[in-house]
């Protein structure tokens, strides 16, 4: 199969962006990527584009990508996943190079949560990540959906509340260098464990900020590498996973099975494991989500990820890293670009220009996990090809 | 690059199903494809999946898709374009299976229209089709956008509202003795001429109706077609194609640019002319949708679509026959499913078997346009592989 290289990844600051729509921050995202191609790119040498949002708050995505890039002769496609839509954008396009159909392709992600737009909020949109019938008319907005499985795991597992708490100060320090990170402040176990309560077992520092952002990556053939760098990132895996919708159809509360299934078809094509993994951006929506996922991404045994965070093994210096970038709990979560974002923070990582370094880094790992904990995404980056 | 087939193709009735959801159509749709796979198909072959919908008036599209056809092993992606939306899912796929990372994958597409949900209604969603600070807002709703362009449209070329009357005309006829169409009843053009007026120049019978319903196709990688069919159909070319999206920025609102792309790509990727299609489903959402389409897909020269009308060349039995399945018009018009179950029609029409048989049918087309007219796609399928 034809190898697929990242050759430029950028993206916007995550933050409360009021005064700006999805028209300007999908071209703020595209720029803010074309400044990070070594050799140069000329927009014409673009062929095709894919574009992962959520909510389409200022109307009919493709175009407005098309429109505002000044890309009105290639295809644009929408891939929609809810959280893992990003990374399925993404993946969609790895195929359509992969496929040799084309050599340059653009990926782009963007979403506002925080908008209240004259016909629609991200949160009227929230019904279609769920399930319509019984789970969200019933109340499973996403703290409460993520509550559910994470209350149900420190029931079985060694892990308390405080494990949690310890997630959100490591990826709230990781944020504190990350200029483009929403919330770049550090907190303290006490504040963390003290927060008001949002939705059992999570307090309001286990959550998640609101956030919009866009981001974006330029991939391509292995054949025209060349042309735009000497340090490409390949795409080693690409993996999607889904699992039931209803909760009530959940086998075990305590474990993510689309996270699990995502993952072994990443590794699967990767030809890796998990220990080979040097670095991650992991989806820590609420912090115990991260926890959970270190066990089903295979970083920890059943019920051991606690061991992980008392060891600090996950702590940038730490055995394996996990969001240096902050995470969506420090950086943000805008959850069409969240999954992009992630493998800008990864194409850093693996050149060796982030700004919260893992030395050595050359394989790394992006995960996300949405909807009713339904679909996860696992997308596998390395600074060699093989 | 690796040749892609369809090799079964089915789709539930296009109607009112009031008392169906899409966690209903999806596996109905999928059912009546596995009908038509000749040697079997064993839904464990099935190694990925793609699902075109608009509005999502059940939930999370993907997981519901798995959930409902018991496919919860296999990446399940969502691609949505507006009215290009099942076709641009197909290509999707078709990218994945010619990559050659996927041997099977089965492309759905499903929407409900005619449905008020616990949380949201099409209409709802419309904005996300459009441009929400303007156009939208200021009334830009589907008949009102199409209708711009073809009241332009009859201002400058020679075509007058008897022949958009003459295309309901044979749209509804065509729809006759296809036994999925949602309106299976002669017009007459005095009907059609003095029918109550939707938008000028469109009248009751210028527009498609609302409609629920889903479609599904297989496609398989070249090495296996055997193991499904001995008759399959060939995926020639797959193009899409992106336009301005405010209606104040189209250059010339007597053509449809995004169409004019969409075939450009189509028939490069096929090598062929617009002179080799035998048959064609065009997108007739509105009856002037579908005249301005001849020429912008190349079956006329400009401003003389209606030329085509007259001779009755695109009458089943004509020169070129477009809609024998009854199009938008006569068979229905849930969005996310059109473009898939344009294809079913086009697979039987090229096995010889579809109700509405256009005789020797060797090579076709399928269109959309949709959005703000500011996309569209174009598949041409053949029953040979070059």
């Amino acid at each position: 199969m034809r190898r697929v290289a990242l050759v430029g990844a950028g993206m916007t600051p995550f933050k409360e962006h009021f005064d700006l729509g999805i028209k300007d921050l999908v071209p703020m995202a595209v720029t803010e990527m074309e400044a990070t191609v070594d050799k140069g790119l000329d927009r014409g040498d673009i062929q095709a584009a894919w574009f992962g949002e959520l909510s389409t708050t200022d109307g009919f995505p493709t175009g407005i990508l098309a429109d505002s890039c000044g890309l009105l002769d290639i295809p644009v496609s929408r891939v929609e996943n809810a959280c893992a839509t990003g990374q399925d954008a993404l993946r969609n396009a790895f195929y359509a190079v992969s496929s040799g159909y084309f050599d340059v392709a653009l990926v782009v992600g963007a979403d506002k949560v925080r908008e209240t737009s004259s016909r629609a909020t991200f949160w009227e949109w929230m019904g279609m990540t769920r399930d319509m019938a019984w789970d969200f008319p019933l109340g499973l907005v996403a703290p409460a959906n993520f509550a559910l499985h994470v209350q149900r795991y420190l029931h079985e597992s060694p892990a308390t509340k405080e494990h949690l708490a310890m997630i959100a100060v490591k990826n709230h320090m990781h944020a504190l260098t990350n200029p483009k990170a929403q919330l770049r402040h550090t907190i303290t176990v006490e504040q963390a464990m003290n927060a008001p309560m949002v939705a059992e077992p999570f307090g309001l520092f286990d959550c998640t900020p609101q956030s919009d952002g866009g981001a974006a990556v330029l991939i391509v053939g292995e054949e025209v590498v060349d042309r735009y760098t000497d340090k490409p990132v390949w795409i080693r895996g690409v993996g999607l996973g889904l699992d039931r919708v209803m909760h009530q159809h959940k086998v075990d509360m305590t474990m993510f099975p689309a996270t699990q299934k995502a993952a072994k078809a990443s590794f699967k094509m990767a030809g890796l494991m998990p220990k080979d993994i040097d670095v991650a951006e992991v989806h820590d929506c609420f912090t115990g989500v991260e926890l959970i996922s270190y066990e089903d991404l295979g970083f920890a045994e059943r019920f051991e990820g606690y061991k992980l965070v008392e060891a600090h093994d996950t702590t940038v210096g730490g055995k394996i890293p996990v969001n240096p970038s902050g995470g969506l709990k420090g950086k943000g979560h805008p959850p069409g670009a969240t999954g992009i974002a992630q493998c800008v923070e990864l194409f850093e990582q693996l050149r060796g220009e982030s700004t919260n370094q893992v030395e050595g880094a050359k394989v790394a790992l992006a995960h996300n996990i949405g909807g009713p904990t339904a679909v996860a995404a696992v997308t596998i980056l390395g600074s060699s090809k093989d």
